[in-house]
């Protein structure tokens, strides 16, 4: 296991619309591409592009959407998640259980189509972090 | 103005050491300097690489650290900032004030030793945002 490439960084807002408007307006950014549903995640998500990384803007898709009790006590939107690529996900998921790690839920197909989970705040100096597997392109 | 390279994401703790034993007991990640102060910045910084970017631990140095109240109420640390490279900061605080976005404090020397200033969170979807100039290496 090593600290792999940071895929981006989750920002939940109340509106992907207005999150938008803002990085055109600030900094003339395009979205990378139409925003989509993750029903599985309970959340939509539109990326914006750095040369590096990317900024993944997720919205709550209904209203047991798990990020609606972070919009309550953030009600103008903030940064939820960090996000590591790993090679192997299930070897990450062994890695991470062997170490007593609390992940959080099954290893789902996340916004870039790979499998990913979470691990708990609790368990990494409160920053919600989510691991991926690295796409193949 | 574009979006720049994500330089790091600034996550607070109330112990760099601790979150140092964190990142290499999760991950193997070592860090890529020893930790330092940052007196202007009322922070002590430590950096851990991923191959793209950066985490910035940044621990209060001092009573009025600006981090301090960020930790009352994120007791056991979180993402405080992002930072995006700007080629000219000059340049860029002077886009951002056309802007009418609110520039928190005077452009000082950040912890990579190019100039920096601070976008209010209000500003930019509730996350508060660094700009910082690329180092020249």
């Amino acid at each position: 296991m090593k600290l792999g490439r940071l895929n981006h960084v989750g920002v939940a807002t109340p509106s992907i619309e207005r999150s938008l408007e803002t990085y055109k307006a600030m900094f003339g950014a395009e979205p990378a591409g139409e925003p989509f549903d993750l029903p599985a995640q309970g959340v939509r998500v539109c990326f914006v592009d750095t040369p590096n990384s990317q900024i993944e803007l997720i919205e709550p898709l209904g209203e047991t959407s798990p990020i609606v009790k972070f919009l309550e006590k953030n009600p103008a939107g903030g940064q939820h998640h960090v996000c590591f690529e790993v090679e192997d996900i299930a070897a990450a998921r062994a890695h991470f259980e062997g170490k007593g790690a609390r992940i959080l839920g099954p290893t789902r197909i996340g916004a870039h189509g790979t499998p990913v989970f979470f691990l708990h705040p609790k368990d990494m100096g409160g920053v919600l972090t989510e691991l991926m597997e690295t796409p193949a392109h």
